[in-house]
């Protein structure tokens, strides 16, 4: 790839009106043995890693492991239909698991036949929701969500599901929705920890932190590529899964009370119909919208990230109707809503997968698991499970986004640290609601009270710049303000306010220039309020005028009555305005006069 | 007052901080005789005005006449003491007593003592809000209703209000808090209507349409001073309240089925102290809120609009205070909520009011009323004061801003016509929330999808202008690109597909420069997106640079990696980035160059 020959970037290939909606029917056509052969080796290695995960996510979303591997099946199918992302690996991830905990523990408890219904339900609005913004092209409501807020309510979650995955490594009972609830169940448990448990769920702890500590660099130390190093290093948990299994059925642990995973119902998975209780949907559509939101944001952005690394594009309209369609798939098939995986979707790429039939082999290689596999998972302790959970998340947790917010953005920082502290408090889903709707509140906020400058002319050049930043000219006779916002009915007033202190404190003055390289828009408020400025300061003998007016602007303000009553002019550019208005600026002689009083937002 | 010597403009007085909390320290210093009998004068005629006012819009809100004259006493009395404004008249006004109408009357009946209790409830609780409010100096809370929303709003209200008079009109029993409610009921009960009531109510509708339309032409025509005859028009309802309630007691029309106002207690308001019941106030709280930002937004206005006139300034977050001590004096003594009333604010300034004291004379005016007057309401026609009601809200009602804002700007129109029908078909409170949430979410929405130019310079200037709008020169190896509108997370995306897009288009592209003067922030999610399109242009081979960015951006991005790890430079101007760049296009060379496809938002 020789990426200092910018002519390689040829436009994207026109695609058909059903291949948007297919998207197969367009890699499909050139499928041929080797990129099977690609594809088929890296849903071997994605399947084992798949296996543990999906009992994991299972156990920690409230459902029966099987729960996890139905949903690792037909939605990545449905994936491999309607995705746009060649490398994309769908199935149960963490948050959403934790998110699917939250909103149906809420209903019904965790192990009940209501309970797996209403996470059916769950995956099924879920699906129908992704569908639709797909097909309304509305992903880019996904956009409202600030990349410090997802980081925030990402490393919370994260968190909390450790938390809530330790009483399954002490062999205890323990419950609660928020870090505190957790850990005073925890502290209340801890007398009756399991030993043989405990010591089950320390050592897979230690042996899958060892691993990811030492398992890469050991391996490319004794010349395994860096690559595979990687890969096996992602696929450990499986050893851990199998080693604990054998240890359980040798050393006979159950009768030790290590809580296995169990009977699991050997077959395919079973066919489900979603129920349409009007009651239990309305119950669930805060959830569902926030799930699929969540989950839309989460898998997007690895697609785009690994998309980008190949030179591939995804189209993020057809990936909501992608993880839509996964979504409805787990729901007819006994699952729970799924997602596309961060750490599954690196290994997949990095097994060498060329298109998303590796996600169907990967399906198939789950269905097999599910056929085959169960009963010897039957002695699986579930502090392996929990351990590999914990593993998994607390990879997540990145208070370092609190610290670089804080340096660049008081706002972001603000936003940060509301998602954290509310999805530790109070909950996941209140938490994203609380950092979507700080962060826009703080944006409006910051909109309603622009940045104003008073500017004067660079000397030897015709532009313009702050007058408290920059060594300038100016005249006594001339305001030039300019405002770094577009004017709308929230800053309006403010405009006026500020304008009519300045020419209050500058007694001089004869014309005020507006510069508007920044105004996008003027709205109806924001145009009654130019209309008052100009009456009142023709009441004040004072000329209103206007500069670089953006064209779009321009064409509103011309069907209005606002350019006849105007008592000073429009300017292509300020330098034209300064020019015809104080031309004493132009000739140097200005330089040494006091810049007028600024006060800064 | 000589408008063409603007050094008349001294700034505005300091004030004494105590001056601040109580302005009358400030207006009272230079009070004097003439002063005096001025605002005397003055108010003697808004007493004539506000006597049959105050009636009628505690009819309106469903209270007893007398509880709209102690809502005129006190409060004006709180207002001469904390108001900035010298000429606003405060006391009961149509669209606060629709909306306490509305509140109210879903937590009780029209009449009861329960009814009356909620009513100085949601004084207190408006009085607080706004004294809060103002403390914490959030006036400009009030800036985020839209103008054309407050005149969708006053529009519908007009309406609502008017519908509701009718039944007094035509003296039948009616009900309902939507139009259309309103609509079927009058329907239903027309066929009961009481021939004398409704002669009454017709023969002063005509009357004061009568006033309005000819009495001020008549007075002009024979030598009457305009503004004289303007304030006879206003004050001419008094002549009706007169002359019905003579007819009314002539003719004993209550034998006719004519409902009169009946017995209004005598003497000076009582003392009253509002409910702390919890549950109360948790069912009020949303109406306060809304009733104390409509009320202040509504009085700020008039305030304003008259204060310019004498080049007067008013604190609007002084005026919150002001009119939230108003409100809590209405509820100790038996009122209501109050605000600033446009007409007779109007008639008080026109009338001379020169200071406060005016309002503390007219709440004497209004005292005296209760005392020696009221026996001589006895015999008052309710048909009277609604046909008051009548004509006072039906010149609020203006239509003509949806013509206005449907030319001007969709998205303005859109909020408007959501507030008018909203508020016509479902209530006011729910009018007001949808025509701030839509005006808001469009605005948002707005801004997420900023409008882009790709821009090239207008031979023999140093300026740039988009290429779709002008003849301009650029180049095929250098994309400059103008976003306007600031960077944060709801357009971060957007900004990146597009450029993207935009780059692969340009097969012979070198440099990507975005060009800033309309960036007003770059948020930490927009930052994440630079550092992206840096490292994915530096893939392909093309450098990234920035052009004319801001003072704060540049600080703020000064504190990241991002400028280190930039391909490119950030020029000062962007003509400074083409020389460097592309000195092609400054030869003059390149005007024939293709100009690179932009699609416009």
């Amino acid at each position: 790839m020789n990426t200092s020959q910018p002519q390689d970037t040829a436009p994207p290939p026109k695609t058909s009106r059903l291949a948007r909606y297919f998207p197969f029917l367009d890699w499909g056509r050139g499928y041929g043995l080797t990129t099977f052969g690609d594809d088929l080796m890296a849903a071997v290695i994605v399947t084992i890693m798949l296996v543990p995960q999906a009992l994991a996510y299972a156990l920690l979303a409230g459902l029966p492991p099987e729960v996890g591997l139905y949903a690792s099946i037909l939605p990545l199918i449905a994936y491999a239909v309607f995705g746009t992302s060649r490398t994309l690996a769908v199935g149960p991830v963490a948050v959403v698991s934790l998110m699917t905990a939250a909103a149906v523990g809420q209903l019904a408890l965790p192990g009940t036949a209501d309970y797996i219904a209403a996470a059916v339900v769950l995956a099924f609005m879920s699906g129908l929701i992704l569908v639709i913004m797909g097909l309304f092209r509305l992903g880019f409501l996904a956009n409202f969500l600030s990349h410090p807020v997802i980081a925030g309510f990402i490393t919370a979650s994260g968190i909390l599901i450790a938390a809530s995955q330790l009483r399954h490594v002490f062999g205890i009972e323990a419950s609660g929705h928020t870090l505190y609830e957790m850990a005073v169940s925890l502290a209340a448990g801890i007398g009756q920890a399991n030993p043989a448990t405990f010591a089950v769920g320390v050592a897979t702890l230690a042996f899958l932190f060892g691993v990811r500590r030492w398992l890469k660099v050991l391996l490319t130390r004794i010349g395994v590529p860096v690559r595979a190093a990687d890969i096996a290093a992602k696929v450990a948990p499986i050893a851990a899964v199998a080693a604990t299994a054998y240890a359980s059925a040798l050393l006979n642990l159950p009768d030790q009370g290590v809580r296995i995973v169990g009977d699991i119902p050997q077959g395919l998975p079973p066919l489900t119909v979603p129920s349409i209780q009007l009651e239990l949907w309305l119950q669930l559509a805060g959830a569902a919208l926030l799930i699929s939101i969540i989950g839309f944001v989460e898998s997007v952005s690895v697609a785009q990230t690994l998309a980008a690394k190949r030179r591939e594009r995804i189209d993020p309209d057809q990936e909501l109707v992608g993880l839509g369609a996964s979504n409805v798939a787990a729901a007819f098939s006994g699952g729970y809503p799924v997602t596309g995986g961060f750490a599954r979707s690196v290994v997949n790429f990095d097994a060498g997968a060329r298109t998303p039939a590796a996600g169907a082999f990967t399906a198939g290689g789950i269905a097999l698991a599910t056929l085959y596999l169960t009963p010897y998972l039957f002695h699986l302790p579930q502090a392996t499970l929990a351990a590999t959970i914990i593993v998994a998340v607390l990879s997540l947790v990145d208070f370092g986004v609190l610290r670089r917010t804080w340096t660049y953005s008081k706002a972001d920082f603000a936003a940060v640290a509301a998602t954290i502290l509310t999805t530790l408090g109070i909950g996941v889903e209140a938490g994203v609601l609380a950092g979507v709707i700080l962060s826009l509140v703080l944006f409006l906020y910051r909109t309603s009270r622009p940045h104003m400058a008073v500017v004067g002319l660079v000397p030897g050049t015709e532009h313009f710049r702050n007058v408290l930043r920059h060594e300038v000219k100016t005249s006594p006779r001339l305001l030039s303000l300019r405002v770094d916002e577009s004017l709308y009915f929230a800053n309006a007033r403010y405009l006026e306010d500020r304008l009519y202190d300045m020419v209050a404190a500058q007694p001089e003055l004869r014309h005020v220039v507006l510069m508007c390289p920044a105004v996008n828009e003027i709205d109806a408020s924001a145009l009654e309020s130019l209309e008052a400025i100009n009456h009142r300061l023709c009441e004040l003998g004072v000329s209103f005028h206007l500069s670089e007016v953006k064209g779009p602007v321009m064409d509103r303000l011309q069907k209005t009555e606002f350019l006849d009553h105007l008592t000073g002019d429009v300017f292509l550019s300020h330098y034209q305005a300064v020019a015809t208005l104080a031309p004493e600026i132009l000739q140097g002689d200005a330089l040494d006069a006091p810049a007028p009083q600024v006060a800064r937002a």
